[in-house]
């Protein structure tokens, strides 16, 4: 039995569907506290903290929002961002700088049990941070369009409908990798 | 014995200068993770974790540089930011807000060993960010202009000589705070 650390129903729904029928996944909430650092870190560290509560294999996930222009910031910490500047303060925070990049990564952190290594399987999306668009419903959605689009109308991810989303995001291709890993 | 745990000297010794004759203290480098979350949220964790490596009556210390325009941020993530974007960048963050002003805090806390309560003793010296002045000796000093100045002519932390700096910084408000709260 694989345990799935996430406060996030949605997200568990998500990677016990692409499991289902190959391995048993249950869901945990534990709240494991975040570290400083890069995104390896804050990963490794929820995770092993995670798996001495779970005792055995244990999955933690981590999504970081990482801007060019601002060497990879507010990356791990784009949640305090957020929360106390709101989706038009990150387009501020961006007004002095050209670049308007980023990079959303989704992380995955896998370990058999504690004191097992942590796997980290990573996906990344690029594209750019622009006003808001769309509906404000999922965190930093609206404000992300990826450059990978389906049509000439480049839309945000909030723009999007879940299946056009899916296709393309950062957990779509980390799930990709977390399965890949998983069943091989 | 007191443990005040830094990896640096000079912050060790400024502690053990004011403490001297009155509280025995020495000085242990202990690589505490910090977490993500409030100041008192880090303060609090660090000291937990050192205290328990200590056993013993432990001080740590934290810095934060609280930009008033994003909401008290980057705070307790300052050393990312001026690793990532360095002091001009810090700047080119406000272009697009008109509240330049900052709170510069220093939060020591304190415990008489593992499991026993968490003491915080803040200080806070207010001021606004600026572009770069003074030489780029320690941190952000030099982007740091505290409202309290000695003469007209305005003076960055950087500018000013340690004498001047320690009678109105955050870090010597929150000595003092410390002093207060151990010899009381």
């Amino acid at each position: 039995m694989l345990t799935f650390v996430t406060g996030n129903k949605n997200k568990f729904k998500e990677v016990s569907k692409i499991l289902e029928g190959k391995i048993e996944i249950e869901n945990q909430d534990i709240d494991a506290p975040e570290v400083q650092g890069s995104i390896e870190d804050v990963a490794r560290a929820k995770c092993e903290y995670a798996a001495r509560i779970v005792n055995g294999p244990t999955i933690t996930e981590d999504t970081a929002l990482c801007f060019n222009a601002l060497n990879g910031l507010p990356g791990v910490y784009i949640k305090w961002f957020v929360k106390g500047i709101g989706l038009d303060g990150l387009n501020k925070l961006l007004v002095a700088f050209e670049d308007k990049s980023a990079d959303a990564i989704c992380t995955f952190a896998y370990t058999e049990g504690p004191n097992k290594p942590v796997h980290i399987l990573q996906g990344v999306c690029s594209g750019k941070i622009v006003n808001p668009r769309g509906p404000p419903t999922f965190g930093w959605d609206s404000v992300f369009e990826p450059d990978e689009q389906q049509s000439d109308q480049p839309k945000t991810f909030a723009e999007m409908d879940p299946s056009e989303k899916n296709q393309i995001s950062h957990r779509a291709k980390a799930l990709k990798k977390l399965q890949d890993f998983l069943l091989k």
